[in-house]
């Protein structure tokens, strides 16, 4: 197989496929990107095993991958901020910049936005790929391209605990121990909270969490939402301030909404099941808020600090390595849940 | 029978009577209040009809009433803000001024608020009454003793709107046309909303909301949410920017959700069921927020501004008096759904 | 003089003309306008008699205007929402719509915004104008193109009322009664201010004030900000909840510190002195804010909702007009501080 | 001289006195507190040496101290927050809690706070002290009195780092590295800001600071407010997002303006001058909010979770210590600048 640009194609559901595709050529205000390495997300595999995520249904191949880094190889018209040699994260969605949404500062919410790997856009698991420049951000020389990948799903817990409003002192919920889970823990210790519980059902993933610096964690093991939310608030010392639930799990939400204090919030970051029965009077009396959280909005540069400054250490996420060529074999491992984030080198050996 | 503090009692569910009570004197801080109106709200029809709502279940006899204005007859110790003859809204509740919900602005949250005819606590639809002097607004001449009463339901719409965050150019959604619906019209519209569409299922009352200036209006007849969702958007222009939810009913709320804005939010101030079926999946992926509203929050002073400056006009809401002695048979009218409003007045003839 | 694109021109301090230019044709994005209506705003005559504002200097020739409408002439390349015909009011800034403050919704404050008859750009005092489509407003059909060219100084007062976050039942100070003064308080007014006061040294704007509807004006004639703070409290029964600034005179800054309440805001809108002594112990043991104000954001839409709703009523304000070939001499007019609001009409006899 | 409840009191201007004083009885709702330790603040030496702060004058003998810490040793009726034995940190005003401040969560606001050694109002430099149970606040065992002393200042910096909305990824700039801008430091580091500098023009603070994990520091020469902001930008890389101002000196505010990045605050802890010219023009144009400071609210818990969980060490900040008897030496040492934290230790040999 000619290889200029090796590619991880998705034809439709279950059909995955290495292919060369054309190297794209930049456009005013983008620059083409070498790729350096790309994280596998929970999505990608979704869409490969399930040819669609809600009202998104791929109905034509797409290159899959968008949690990625590279390098600056060549550079569009009217780029000042970037040269070739740059090393970037790369914020994978492009707004339309004159929507209501882009111009109020809710440019996640924007619905003509273009996002990698959500059809019918093409993603970045490939040795090139072009992207507007502006979204994409520099890496000091200490921040590797691995942890330029790993910038996405932090972002996604920086813009969740953005939303929460964790702040100083708060006892903070997290449901749902995997990447996700971990990163808003870590986002939220940063922002100065006090006391963290983890909770989930699988007893791994709270060692994981554990040794990532984890102190509280609950295996969830009743199915009465209420007992778990009372076994939370006897860990916590009170209910949590603010809840960041990523598991996405019906019963998960509902112990959620028990388990935060009246005048709290809940954040919806964990995608499940499209409706789900909730105890909405004693959400309303209380005033505990659900709260949505699509994606992020302005978070890569503050992700990007978080590294650099040595506040987070995301690295100890990466629990297997695989060359672009080994990528079939890569998203096989990720569709049986081995470790917990996989990481995609897209560099030609 | 005696008449020196007659009294709507409620013993036991279905079980009202009117009896006469000892006079109360006023303690530390506190004003004795000799009543002049008070409204019947839905809640205190549900006590009487069902015994209990939610957690709260009548155990002991309970004066009922809550809506209430009156007249100061006796000032305890400590008080400087009111002297005897002066006109009162009363804010039925008083908060324990001590913990962190009351501290941080947020009394109405608080776990040991004592609030009027709410169970063990005696409401105020008596001859005579004390309470917390601080929790008494004195009313200005030309504001009547009937509008004093009537801020009890307007603060109510003054604090979901604020929840909301109702502003200049809202579109705004408002579901449930009685009248929490319609004081919540006349509070988004001072708010500066641009555009209010009510929505009920009951013609006569939409017939009534357009009396009081309903531009908007929509009888809801399907029982697919999205339907009804699309017609709103259709008679508004766009989605909904806000909405208040005030039947409560279950497919009212999925309705809410679908019919607003990305980037909105959805206040729940009806109260129904227990547990409700909830399209999470489209509020979060949107950032459309579930918002509780608990009661009210320092809204007695805006809503006496709002009326005294004649911001709005409230005074139509009332469809039916009776006098205390009658209040059997207010209750049975309120029973029966007459009306809008049915004031209670309390004066001795 | 030949006129094709007849502009008025200011050549240097002092030095305005009336000169043709070639019509300019919209690229990617714009559409080219034939202008309607556009106000004389105090920045305009500042630029012409001063030849400079703050750090914006004229060093070339220069179009002045910038409060304008017009009707759309010709159409740009992947413009779809707007079309030959459409009556348009232009938001005269266009932000870089990359930088960190367009994309978190402070485009006001983009470094890189070009704005009109702001040095080195040119305004749209001219019979033809390109402007960026998405900051083109179409005005329905009962709003005159007077009322669009209006909707600038409104948008001012939308941005300032909402930097001051003015609500319902507010108590607010507005210092300075001319045209965004007025503006201001008509907006305070819609958000639901309960009481607003305006003051001014110059009676005549009071009265001018007073039948555009301000019930509350203060004929400031004391030297002690302090003596005019009481005064203003003595009128509205209590400090001002919120203030707005729109003299930029000094005495009237402090004033506005000394006038509002603990807890409340000053805006700055009125621009005078470069450096100010202020009382800002007074200010900060109060937690009196003091916010700035950089023209508007987002705010064309909601000013344009106030205006097509009825909410206000802007057409007063104009108490002048001229066509485009008296410019000069509605300079001369503005320079002597006639009227109110002078508005020259662009349009071809 | 007898010692039961021996107290430091300043009679007048540059009169301090240790003197017996008799034992207070807690009343209903207070505790009695056997006091451990009272850090000195600068307004304690301040009222000394010059008798009056502002509008506060000493007119009457008054106990100094409101840094404080102690043991319950007896109380009130209605307590049940609170025993015999505990160890507690003292919030030292009380508000009034019927106030519109109070009830709104602005307390700090509150015109009828009752606050230590604010005239005429004794502060609990003494062996015996009583104080409102809610205002005061149990210690785990792990944590010191001196650091519950310590909590008073922290609770200032937790303030002040709240209204600047201090946040992850902020470049912060502090005005001033007394003990002050020592707190603020930690407080925004906790919040997760991802640079700060500290500002001085003592050396010796700034070595001090570096010492207790400052890792930005400029020790101020320039006279031109200017050109020290431009050092500040050049230290941080861009000008900073939020800036607390420790100093109150005029020229630092001025610097403060200029170093503050638009859209950014300056919130005023340092307290100076009444009266100081400010480039006001600079902060509106670009919007830099000015804030206020005044004390702390709800910041207690906050700041003690902080301490408890080991987010910030604040013991090093006590370079002096002092016992109740030699208070007067100690007093001396704090008027001549010795130190940072001069902690008197109230507890009986």
């Amino acid at each position: 197989m000619a290889d200029v640009n090796l590619s991880v194609i998705m034809y439709k559901k279950g059909d995955l496929r290495l292919e060369d595709l054309p190297v794209p050529e930049p456009k005013q205000g983008e620059v083409q990107i070498s790729m350096a390495n790309v994280g596998i997300c929970g999505s990608d595999v979704h869409f490969w095993t399930n040819g669609e995520i809600g009202d998104f249904i791929v109905k034509a191949p797409m290159v899959l991958g968008h949690e990625a880094s590279g390098v600056v190889s060549k550079v569009g018209q009217g780029v000042t901020s970037l040269k070739v040699g740059d090393r970037v994260a790369i914020e994978p969605g492009e707004p339309c910049r004159i929507c209501k949404y882009c111009k109020s500062g809710r440019y996640n919410l924007c619905p003509e936005v273009v996002f990698c790997a959500t059809p019918p856009t093409n993603g970045n698991l490939s040795r090139f790929y072009t992207h507007a420049a502006d979204f994409c951000y520099k890496l000091p020389d200490h921040v590797s391209t691995e942890e330029g990948a790993l910038l996405e799903p932090l972002s996604v817990a920086v813009h969740a605990c953005s939303r929460a409003n964790i702040g100083l002192g708060d006892k903070v919920l997290i449901c749902g121990a995997g990447p996700i889970g971990l990163v808003n823990m870590m986002t939220a210790r940063s922002r100065g909270a006090a006391d963290i519980i983890l909770t989930d059902i699988d007893e791994k993933r709270l060692e994981f969490a554990r040794k990532l610096g984890a102190k509280l964690t609950l295996k969830v093991t009743s199915s009465d939402p209420r007992v778990t939310a009372q076994q939370i608030e006897e860990i916590l010392g009170e209910p949590a301030d603010k809840t960041i639930e990523c598991s996405g799990a019906a019963p998960s939400i509902r112990t959620a909404i028990y388990a935060t204090a009246s005048g709290g919030c809940v954040v919806l970051v964990g995608l499940g099941a499209y409706s789900v029965e909730l105890p909405i009077l004693n959400a309303a009396l209380r005033e505990v808020d659900i709260r949505g959280n699509m994606r992020y909005l302005n978070c890569y540069p503050t992700a990007l600090s978080m590294v650099a400054s040595g506040q987070v250490d995301v690295k100890p996420l990466i629990t297997h390595r695989y060359k672009l060529e080994q990528s079939l074999e890569a998203f096989e491992a990720a569709r049986r849940g081995v470790g917990v984030k996989i990481m995609i080198n897209c560099e030609r050996k």
